[in-house]
């Protein structure tokens, strides 16, 4: 049983290998550039966590890995362009730096690439992974429809919010600790259980990403403070307080949205506060992580075999916000 | 034995049903608007018409070619946001209807549930035709990330140019075929000549493509003739002229590449045949028609087996011109 650091390591050292061809190089040293540039690597690692859960690690669970952190760096890629990111990791993003039409294009052959990772696994677990792949990549494309569509819109409910997150992000960590049980021999039951720690854990983390931003020490997190709120981005302190506030309140946060005075910020999380959204997002949090922990407990195999889910789990989601 | 007519009647109307699921209708709607545009299924029916050689059509062949189906358009989603195409097949592209962002999206989930049919076939034909699917689609991207290289370049070879072609539009035509063998249950010599047969005649149709936009007849192919020279498009008759003509036609034909007087079709149009390159296209498009058919001969099954596929080299490439 290995913890995911030194999972993480391991992985990211087989990972670090070219994975494109030469030729033409405007195609793939674009892709060569973006994956070099690192990434926690934090779905593979799940592929190989959920394998270990049940089994020693299969030489498949590494292709397995390969091709869902490809996938990923392909939703990135696009990702990247919709959002008209200048910059990822600290580097200029694929079509900041090659052209839309070379980031569009390296982001389509690194999915295809993904496939042909996959292809690369026993023929017994081929079936079942590649259709919980596809359904996985088919969801985190609506997902990132729906988190386009809500930017257009008004206003957003919680239900439709927290199913854009399990979309766009959640189900993809679902997914990769549940290829790694497939191929660990997990059976059916234990495989969801797996899924739904992952999907519940997701939504944790998302809500912690949320709650961060508007509240977190930047000296701690690296990440500017208060982004989301400058943007007007929907999150959930912003849609949870325009749903539950008092009318004066919401009237008073709609006025702050549409200012951009240089005191946004600092009235926006005043008004969170006095909404107590900064409570509600710490116990929702806290909700999704023991619903999270509650699944993997209920999982049929020794105790310590959890165990580096489990701490996973509680470093992911800290305790001290 | 069926004729492609009758398989293409057959396979659009298997095809014309919805594909995606109802929401988001903002992601599914682009994908299912662009679908039911039509376009001639020629890539399908090559499956079902490769398959047919060898052995009744199996059911797998219409998911194969359904696969292939979504690829193709897949591609022309992407393709149009990359050469800012306003129109396709008479109606607004995608981009043009639905926005960049959402095209660059649909076009990714229809590349994904292109896999997602792959994955209905039998376990005994995944592995071969995902491996030779994953192949073609890489190529395909290749091919079109030349495509876009070749317009930034003063020169382009010739050699490089037939490969771009291969590329983009042959090796997708030979897959298809061959998938369809594999399906047949054909050998590996037989599944070769077949693939030998779709891509050498998928460069005559583009030799062929290149010949009719500089001298087709508009009436009778319903294209706007000249458009390739007006954009100073590079094409076998271009590279070839620049490649071979005598220096002073040479500089005359690039003088013409940098004018946009009324008469530069006409005047393009008179360098090529000074230059004697249309019948140079015409020859050339013979010949790799004649290679076409004789890898065909070459089949080891019955004469009349080939006959839908002879017919169809025949109708594709016209001995009129």
């Amino acid at each position: 049983m290995q913890s995911f650091e030194v999972l993480a390591e391991q992985f990211s050292k087989f990972f670090s290998r070219r994975h494109f061809p030469a030729q033409p190089a405007s195609l793939y040293d674009p892709n060569e550039y973006f994956l070099h540039q690192g990434g926690k690597r934090i779905r593979p690692v799940l592929c190989l966590m959920g394998n270990e859960m049940f089994d020693d690690i299969k030489v498949d669970a590494w292709h397995v890995g390969t091709s869902i952190e490809l996938f990923h760096n392909f939703t990135l890629i696009h990702d990247d362009i919709m959002d008209k990111a200048p910059v990822r990791r600290g580097k200029e993003t694929v079509h900041e730096k090659f052209g839309t039409n070379t980031a569009i294009l390296a982001g389509d052959v690194m999915l295809v690439s993904a496939y042909e990772e996959l292809n690369k696994i026993g023929l017994e677990f081929l079936r079942p992974i590649l259709t919980l792949f596809n359904k996985t990549a088919k969801e985190v494309c609506e997902g990132q429809q729906m988190d386009m569509d809500f930017e257009k819109m008004e206003s957003v409910s919680f239900e439709a919010y927290i199913k854009m997150i399990e979309l766009k992000t959640s189900v993809a960590l679902a997914a990769s600790l549940q290829t790694g049980a497939i191929l660990g021999g997990a059976g059916e039951r234990n495989q969801h259980l797996l899924y739904e720690f992952g999907r519940k854990l997701g939504i944790a983390f998302q809500v912690q990403d949320d709650y961060l931003d508007a509240f977190g020490d930047p000296a701690k997190f690296g990440k500017q403070m208060g982004g989301d709120i400058l943007a007007n981005k929907k999150t959930f302190l912003l849609i949870h307080t325009l749903e539950t506030a008092a009318a004066a309140k919401q009237i008073e946060l709609k006025k702050l949205l549409q200012s951009n005075t240089a005191d946004k910020i600092e009235k926006v999380q005043q008004l969170y506060k006095d909404c107590n959204a900064d409570k509600w997002a710490l116990q929702l949090k806290q909700q999704y992580l023991e619903e999270a922990l509650k699944h993997l407990e209920d999982i049929a195999v020794l105790s310590k075999r959890k165990e580096p889910l489990r701490s996973l789990a509680h470093y992911l989601i800290r305790r001290e916000y």
